[in-house]
């Protein structure tokens, strides 16, 4: 698999070809740039029966530009994670077809016949069963992994294998500390300006955001996806495909399903302030749907030598709440941003970006949160939090 | 430090002092064992000048005999986690003179002129200071290790150096499992079996303990002592030394505070059962000046970038109170009992067992607990839970 002659060098459109020589069945006849992260270079390569995708891992973060270095050992991070991801839900988590150490490259299973999820909600397209499938893939990650299910020698290896990463450190930056203290890497509408001024100053915002990393960086629960935005699932009716784990460590259960919820969220209030009514009605479905296939899923595969699992279900959700606030929060005012809001048309922007704001400070200081449908409510209310 | 061609051999008294020369200003006259604790042999070993302190652990556990097998890693565990400690809170841990690998073994500076904790409380001698030094070591080693504070490869190296051992396994099983499953290592006076089997039967109780032990298990929060019964303190008017770390991992913050103070309340309920009110009111002194010196220290120690020291006080409390009610628990139905209760006269012994179940029970099932003065309360207040 490695060959340690061979150092590292930035693929391109040129010699990423040749090297995906042995993945296809005839001589590639096409290469493209498909992919749009802030983390890597994705591309496409195609021979006239075949074609595979062709992942590397940067030495820097994209989006930041050469300034802002990160070890490619994502890319090691990223190749165990859709493993282990892939054995506890099979069929529902894409392939490696190979990994290259030295280059920091993945070689994965073309999924061009799928959509990516992100798209199909802001386009407004309802893909049935995929929401279901989510929560599905949630659980059987989340629970399959949990401390409560795992021998001490399994618990010790994952959590090893899986520990804290540079990426996580990226994370904690991102979603629990640079929206809250005016950072250099915070990016917003200048139209926003008196908003993220008054988040500046909201001290029990800044108390509970540290609180949320302290917990984000401490309960070694389960082995995450870490990034599981609506852009890390490809999607087709009744069939998914989850992408993209680089994010992978041992945390928090409710972190994914938060940040899930938290995307699913934000594009509900795009929908809401462009007036698409159908198109939020969709997410609506598809926010309970992924809850409710979560809950089913998780007390399916909970041990039935643990007797605690509505205790359980309770602290993930009240969990999950708090980080689906952080993320609608620094989706809005951090570095990265969604495109569901970010390509609405100025007014229908800032009203989203607006109740984004209001729906994350609803969740994060609203106390702990009783069900999914306040949870929902909250995210989603659309008012400006008093 | 280490020699290779030394293999494991179980010291004894005539083989100790040998062991002992190189520490010793003159040659060894005198060897005895003084440990009476549940996982090694103790050895002073004196010379007509001066004395040392061997602790070497065994490859079982001891109160178990050797069908219970433990790893002897222990040993170095304990070293380091001395070491470590020491830096952190200089002048209240003991110091290591030498640590031998292959005999797992450990040579201490030796305590003679101190006594041990939980001799005086029984005794109902009122040591002054002591309960506050042992507050500000809680405080030193808990804040000065708490994941907020740590840098990521600080954090990252500290968790594998202290991961979960062997060690944590025994407590979880001893603390977590055992007292709420009717499990073979339990041992209780016969006279209170009726309250025991209501304990088993107590579905609630055995909920909160499977969710206490996930707590313990995942909330890799900051280097435990992991055993901090008074026991473990050597004690001498405004002068301490703490003892026995060896079940040192990166845990929960409120596990030490509540397994000392679970202690301590036991203490408490002895005194109470046998009318000797004195004592009881310096027991009282002692757990407040404990958490009084940990509260004021850890405000000390507490990050200024870190902005939440008030909720990271409550959740230490709160978790605390959980904690302490399963350790008054496992006490009175475990494998290992404390001295206080069981040297009580019949009559008086089984009151104080009630009240302990009654007190840990109200600990665990009575919600968040708010304050101390109400964990103090609910620990101690001698009344039969409905």
């Amino acid at each position: 698999m490695t060959d340690i002659e061979t150092p590292y060098r930035e693929l391109n459109l040129s010699t990423v070809a040749d090297f995906a020589v042995p993945f296809l069945a005839e001589r590639p006849i096409r290469a493209q740039e498909i992919g749009d992260g802030n983390l890597n270079r994705v591309f496409r390569v195609s021979s006239s029966s075949d074609s595979v995708v062709v992942k590397q891992a940067l030495p820097y973060l994209k989006a930041a530009g050469e300034s802002w270095p990160l070890t490619r050992h994502r890319a090691r991070i990223e190749c165990e994670a859709l493993l282990q991801h892939g054995k506890l839900a099979p069929g529902l988590v894409a392939s490696v077809l190979h990994f290259e150490d030295p280059l920091s490259v993945l070689v994965l299973e073309d999924l061009h016949e799928y959509q990516n999820w992100r798209d199909a909600t802001i386009a407004g397209n309802d893909l049935s069963g995929v929401a279901a499938l989510v929560g599905q893939y949630s659980a059987a990650v989340l629970v399959g992994t949990v401390g409560a299910h795992l021998t001490g020698p399994e618990r010790a290896e994952m959590r090893s294998r899986f520990s804290y990463s540079a990426l996580c450190l990226v994370t904690e930056e991102l979603i629990f500390t640079a929206p809250f203290v005016n950072a250099e890497s915070n990016r917003y509408d200048v139209e926003i300006t008196d908003l993220v001024t008054a988040l500046y100053k909201d001290r029990s915002l800044r108390m509970a955001a540290a609180e949320l990393r302290f917990n984000f960086r401490t309960r070694n629960e389960a082995l995450l996806h870490g990034d599981l935005h609506t852009g890390s699932v490809l999607a087709r009716p009744n069939d998914i495909r989850i992408i993209d784990p680089e994010f992978a460590f041992f945390g928090p259960v409710g972190f994914d399903p938060g940040v899930l919820l938290g995307n699913l969220a934000m594009s509900r209030l795009a929908h809401q302030a462009a007036d698409r009514e159908h198109a939020a009605s969709v997410i609506d479905t598809a926010a309970r749907d992924y809850w409710q296939a979560f809950a089913d899923e998780a007390a399916r595969r909970w041990s039935a030598t643990e007797p605690w699992f509505a205790r359980f279900l309770a602290r993930v959700l009240a969990d999950a709440a708090r980080f689906a606030g952080m993320e609608m929060i620094r989706r809005i005012v951090g570095l990265a941003h969604v495109r569901d809001i970010d390509s609405l048309p100025p007014t229908a922007r800032f009203r989203a970006q607006e109740s984004s704001l209001a729906g994350g400070r609803a969740l994060v200081l609203g106390g702990r949160c009783p069900s999914f449908d306040d949870l929902w409510q909250r995210a989603t209310q659309e008012e400006t939090f008093a």
